[in-house]
């Protein structure tokens, strides 16, 4: 006799959860359409990789440990092989390349290494998550993957709209109060304030003072998941949250998906707020990760560290041809848009400073209906804002994604992308549907865009 | 102004739960006492890592994929360095690793590669807790990992005493009847039949195929946890419990951390119960894993792959040393035993047929103090029973591993733990403390040891 089938009604609630199957949905539509022309993965640049590269920062991080830390053979073999440490085997390597590119003065003893930014996310969702009263507020348009965690951990999720600022600050200022009111605890904000996903958008300097003032006086952490920050269009940066965050209201999600390697799977917290025990959030959040993933693969961690150490701790100087790249793509989307899309046309977008997203508004419904018919007649592919976000601007929004592309790819795609819009404005004007675009940031409330979520490589 | 401490009652209730504080201790005070013989660790031997192996099995991955899955350098590339596949790259590697040494016969897409089999775990208790009614059970004494990955999902755990055998099936069928009588849903029960950690019992083949029809009676799913099954003492091994499981009952939770490499941090599930949607229970806890660490890193796959790959797909085959130095080890241990607690000394033990792991019955308490003593002043470490344990039994109990030992340091550290049991025997005698090792296995019903919890390497 065979198991009855599992119905979803007995499975955990995530389950059922309209955000992890918006990610099936995506990735599969990706995957059935490979040599479309695609805007929509939030995947790093390709043309750099080479295997020979993995090999290198391995023996860069082997020869550091005898060398520079005088370990023998057996010791560095121990380290490489062997159950390791749930903080982690490199944490005053990046506390190095925190305090070099980003300003960050963190102590090793705050940080730990994760599978990835996205086990960081749940582990400070999973602690933060005590009783039915807490809720996480995120600003939106949000990355699905902050959602996707909150939804493993039984942590409501309250949207904030960001508007065109990327924070609003009386309205989120607002919705705190009135959680408390309702007697729920906001916990936790979660905001990317660097070149947003999905939205570009970065918070002016003077934002991000108020945002910590309001996280001091409103009593809640910040959550600062910062992957694109390097990938600015100026050399100009307005600080880290965490880098001006004197009151420890902050704790750093940190990535080296797109800066080291995605493969690696390597990522970091640093959460040096203190605990009544005397420790730090830290060893609250790795004890987590004991029962979670045990530790971060070492071997894992060498190549992150080989790379960091070939490029003196900087990845600034480690991405300087990428750095130019997702510039050069910016600027070629921003001019490729302009050039096929003039005002008028209905289509607008915002222009953001830096790197991989923009958001383009279309006067009709960008649906994944619109989405298949793209992907089959036309070959382009890109990420429909509505599939993780409500209101009106969403539905009629769409994200492109400029990080693995070329110039000619990108003027390709845009004319597949205008040849879809011109067989769809014409259905959509027939229909006497209006749009206003400047609400879009006002109206799209709810997630966003599979970024960091994979896709179908060639199976092996 | 700074944060106010984190209370951690306003923290997830695991972080007040004593499974995760005994680990911290028992890691503290093995990274106090680095040069004691340690008989604590359940990590694998040390004698043959080498870290030219890194480098050659990822080579061997490399040169696999595009001689015999005739990939590009370009696919290559970006299998190791980009985002992949939310189940995995190499799980074809580990079906054919199943069928040859496991006789499983697991289709490719029922598995999913983990980040190590502690994910694997988490996985399945995240999905399998719908509402609180749910229930795991676990046969105690069981490895703690469980219990912790449990108490993050907030799953309910019932210890069921595993007995002399393994299990108990009337007292697991009993508990689950008295379960469902009060409105609970005991949804799995997670045990590991082959070489247990702590208790090193293996289940006879009888047991296996009662306790697989037990699961089908009671409609409840096992968890078969196998990382020693590879290290029996003899060369006759009982089926695993997947591999003769007709009503795909059993969600097989695999490890490469002794039969690979722990630093990998790879392991996987094999999960081929139908959903009602028509996939498989392996894509729903995709979903679960792709909010939680989006994919397991290929370059550690690919570790672990060309490992499977050098040797045939057969991790038997590529354990041979290591097999036969677990076997001289326990041999060893049983030999040393033997020779320094006769018969009528109090101490007694039980003799598993392989493994990492035995325990020791004492008659005096074996808590924390002795352990702390035992290091400080005798250089010898072993795990407490009472710390992840209850019961009278539990706590005159130790648990002793000889995975990383050699039988000279077997030899010297049995020499320090009977000059320990010398002190300690007298005052126990002065208070007249009665024991009775018969009954061990039915009282220890609580948690076990920290196998595959890391202790602090050198740092780095």
């Amino acid at each position: 006799m065979t198991t009855a089938a599992i119905k979803v009604t007995d499975l955990h609630a995530s389950l059922s959860d309209p955000a992890l199957d918006s990610m099936n949905f995506l990735n599969e539509i990706a995957n059935r359409y490979p040599d479309a022309v695609s805007f929509a993965p939030g995947r790093p640049y390709e043309e750099f990789f080479d295997t020979r590269l993995i090999h290198e920062y391995l023996e860069r991080f082997e020869s550091y440990l005898r060398q520079e830390k005088g370990l023998t053979d057996e010791q560095v073999c121990r380290i490489l092989f062997q159950y390791g440490r749930t903080k982690g085997v490199i944490d005053d390597l990046v506390a190095e390349h925190l305090a070099i590119d980003e300003g960050i003065h963190a102590a090793p003893e705050s940080i730990v290494v994760t599978v990835g930014c996205q086990e960081a996310m749940f582990l400070v969702l999973r602690a933060l998550r005590a009783d039915e009263r807490d809720v996480l507020l995120t600003v939106a348009p949000a990355y699905v993957g902050i959602v996707g965690a909150a939804r493993l951990a039984d942590l409501p999720t309250v949207a904030v709209p960001g508007g065109p600022a990327g924070v609003d600050l009386p309205a989120l200022a607002e919705a705190i109060r009135r959680l408390k009111a309702e007697g729920r605890r906001p916990r936790a904000c979660y905001i990317v304030a660097d070149h947003s996903n999905p939205s570009g958008i970065s918070l002016s300097t003077a934002d991000r003072h108020a945002l910590l003032k309001l996280a001091e006086t409103e009593d809640f952490l910040i959550l600062e998941d910062n992957p694109y920050g390097l990938f600015s269009a100026g050399d100009e940066r307005p600080p880290t949250l965490k880098s001006i965050d004197t009151g420890r209201r902050v704790v750093y999600l940190g990535s080296f998906a797109k800066t080291g390697m995605p493969g690696a799977r390597v990522g970091y917290l640093v959460a040096d707020q203190e605990t009544v025990g005397g420790g730090l959030l830290a060893d609250e959040l790795a004890k987590i990760k004991s029962m979670l993933t045990v530790n971060t693969s070492p071997i894992a961690q060498a190549v992150v560290a080989g790379k960091l150490l070939t490029h003196g701790c900087s990845l600034v100087q480690a991405n300087e041809r990428e750095i130019a790249v997702y510039r050069r793509n910016m600027a070629a989307l921003l001019e490729a848009l302009a050039k096929r899309f003039p005002a008028g046309s209905g289509i607008s977008w915002n222009r953001p400073h830096g790197g991989f997203f923009l958001v383009l508004s279309v006067p009709f419904d960008a649906d994944d209906a619109l989405l298949e018919r793209s992907a089959r007649e036309f070959g382009v592919l890109w990420t429909p804002m509505r599939h993780f976000a409500s209101g009106p601007g969403a539905a009629r929004a769409i994200r492109l994604s400029c990080s693995v592309l070329t110039p000619e790819r990108i003027e390709d795609g845009l004319d597949r992308l205008a040849a879809l819009f011109a067989t769809t404005t014409e259905k959509a004007e027939s229909k006497r549907i209006d749009t206003d675009s400047r609400h879009l940031e006002q109206t799209i409330t709810g997630l966003d865009s599979y970024t960091s979520i994979q896709k179908e490589p060639p199976r092996c």
